[in-house]
């Protein structure tokens, strides 16, 4: 077997139509066919005939595999495709576990690996013994049995939550090193299965008076947000599947309030109770940790949506490229005002930009996965995305949302907690041996 | 708390439009609000103000919980939720893992959960060493890394796989007694990211003698099957993730030919030569298991499609209903030729059928979720459904297809290899005691 350049006549990536700075190609070519990459860009080799004919036999051809487990798992090797752990240790303190998002792909994250944040562990909850209680200023009480719940009509839905800290490290002065999985893993996507709320409350009736909901969970600090009732019913659900099954314990089990597009810690987790009230609660979490101070001194009182985001994925901080030639940029948009409508990917820090194809059905508030074709030459690149949605949303770029919050002074570790709800671009250095460092561009 | 049947002046199920015969419902109802069930309906339960007001503190909420770990599975509550196998101890015979479709919701397989079929086990192979060599009838053969295939543009897209075994005991001439997951489990459905393989074919380039591909794996076996080249620059796909994360293991990792809405064996799984060829291999798994006899004694050559089905998961043999009165009737539809036009749903064994609501988006070649409100009154019914494609196909009855197939004259386990390519109806009884029966009806 050996290595070397093609020389084919056919239409090589000399020839596809460059679409911005930098290399950024046309990814149509790909798409309709009669574009190749040609030996020297993408790292395959060529073999001869005669030895693919005979196939050398690897070590696992020859003997009988392993045992099929009930329930399926990753392979060993991917032993280091997990979430990274801010509390490993169980400390009286709260728990953030990260989504590897540079090592997965796709548009939504498996169950194993959506992020989780719990302030006091993961209560191990008996399905059965569990009741939801939605009162207040309802017509009638009432209590719901997951047995109950299951008998009513159903919705699926694909939608994002994240959490209102995710992206913190941005807001420092400096840029944090830090994988995309320490600047962005808390926010993750699945598909959501349950009953709307709207359907439980024409159940109860609601009381003219009633203008907000408080939701409170099963967990030791009874977690408690308030909700204004028109979300509620608009698009709330009571989730009981992800993807497909069960409620993962540290995503809600065996039931969670869902409120899609809104701060992570909103969609209340081990749900037990929906009380319809006239004013907020005020509770823990939204009169201290949600309330982000901007620089006058002033704050918002709530900061419900989680705004249009994007970020690269692939080449990211740890997975450095090998090399000068082709690769896929690719990464992650959403917004909590519906659906992704463009997304631009620049390879010089912004100089220049091209539009990514973005992957189809694009859903509301969810992940949209985009791609851009890269000729990297092995000269400096910055690479960075910026995306708009439907509603004509298009992500600040760090300039803006800094002098709007203010800016961190602390370099922060990228796992402590930082700022609120930083929605602006990220940028990735493309080093000479093809490392990939964070940057402010 | 009491338990007691609502006196609200609210319009109630009583109102609600009979759409088909035994208590089929208007969906529509519910989605535009302002329709109630009912408490005799649904199993809930009356609580007074007081009590919800201090609702009892269950033991998960006075302790702190469980440690997060770094990847999650499911509760320790669900441990009954997991594939059936049918050789648990690894004798040397083929292995099944059916998906428990009774157990799960939504619109595809969590990965956990997805079926299998192995026929000597799962090779335990090590990403950075398993290699795809492209070969045969092509300008230059070429050989693939895992990290190779991962600089190429990528695609990703929900679709089904399904065992063209899969619901053979359908074909026994009395009804098999089993759960969905016995009878149905060898489909499911899951998000594909990888290569597009007519990406990897521009990089090949393709003598135009070819007309077919033998793909083969690197398992003990090395199964192997025919493709026809048109297929392979259709929609065929070298799948590297599966929902987001590597394959499974017993999924095909790290590598599965990925051929949407096509015979399940054919989408090799432990990918690791293609090779373009003239004329097909006649190989083992297509010689023999797969080509059905027909009664005249002649015998498909190639039966590469899996042709439109549907069946009803909830209610199903093994979810017992407690009681009449108001049910969610749910299950899975999914064509090989495209996407889910029309899926009708009978409560009266097939005397009358009304319009199922599908779960949107309805994807290509992939699980469509129906859903239909009933109200059972607690007397004799029987469930049924019947699916329509974009293209026009819908399910035969399963009389036409025994009689163009043939009915096996034993009454199977439902676990035995039985016919090939049974898609007609399954039909539930449900007895006056709310147990769930299969049928011939």
């Amino acid at each position: 077997m050996e290595k070397k350049p093609s020389s084919r006549s056919k239409r090589g990536w000399e020839d596809l139509e460059v679409v911005g700075g930098n290399g950024l190609l046309d990814r149509r070519a790909f798409l309709r066919g009669g574009a190749a990459l040609a030996a020297a860009m993408t790292g395959y080799t060529l073999v001869e005939s005669a030895a693919a004919e005979q196939l050398a036999e690897d070590p696992w051809s020859k003997v009988p595999g392993n045992l099929v487990p009930a329930y399926g798992v990753p392979s060993r090797f991917e032993k280091d495709v997990v979430r990274t752990l801010s509390n490993p240790n169980g400390e009286p303190r709260t728990h953030h576990a990260r989504t590897p998002h540079h090592l997965i792909n796709g548009t939504f994250t498996p169950n194993g690996l959506h992020f989780t944040i719990v302030h006091a562990g993961i209560p191990d909850i008996d399905p059965d013994k569990h009741r939801l209680v939605i009162h207040g200023l309802v017509k009638r009480p009432l209590e719901f049995t997951l047995d109950a719940l299951e008998r009513y009509p159903m919705v699926s839905r694909m939608t994002f939550v994240e959490c209102g800290g995710n992206s913190s490290p941005l807001f420092s002065k400096e840029p944090a090193q830090g994988s995309v999985q320490a600047l962005h893993g808390l926010a993750s996507c699945a598909e959501w299965t349950g009953v709307r709320l709207s359907t439980l409350l024409d159940e109860t009736g609601i009381d003219p008076k009633a203008k907000w909901l408080i939701a409170e969970g099963a967990d030791a600090p009874a977690l408690s947000r308030s909700v204004p009732i028109s979300k509620a019913l608009d698009d709330a659900m009571i989730a009981l599947y992800q993807n497909g099954e069960r409620l993962m314990p540290g995503n809600g089990y065996p039931m969670r309030l869902l409120l899609p597009g809104w701060e992570g810690n909103m969609n209340v987790k081990f749900l037990r109770r929906i009380k319809l009230v006239e004013a907020p609660a005020m509770s823990y979490y939204e009169a201290r940790t949600y309330t982000p101070i901007l620089p006058g001194g002033k704050a918002y009182q709530f900061y419900f949506l989680q705004e249009i985001k994007s970020f690269i994925t692939q080449p990211s901080p740890g997975l450095a490229l090998k090399g000068p030639g082709f690769y896929e940029i690719s990464g992650l948009a959403f917004s909590g005002n519906g659906r992704i409508s463009k997304v631009m990917v620049s390879a010089d820090g912004g100089q220049s930009w091209a539009q990514a194809a973005l992957q189809e059905p694009v859903h509301s508030k969810a992940f949209t996965r985009f791609r851009m074709p890269w000729r990297w030459d092995g000269g400096p690149a910055v690479l960075q995305s910026r995306a708009w949605d439907e509603a004509g949303y298009v992500q600040p770029t760090r300039a803006q949302i800094v002098a709007a919050r203010g800016e961190s002074q602390r370099v922060l570790p990228v796992t402590a907690f930082g700022g609120q709800h930083y929605n602006g671009p990220t940028s990735w250095a493309i080093e000479r041996n093809g490392e990939v460092k964070h940057v402010y561009a």
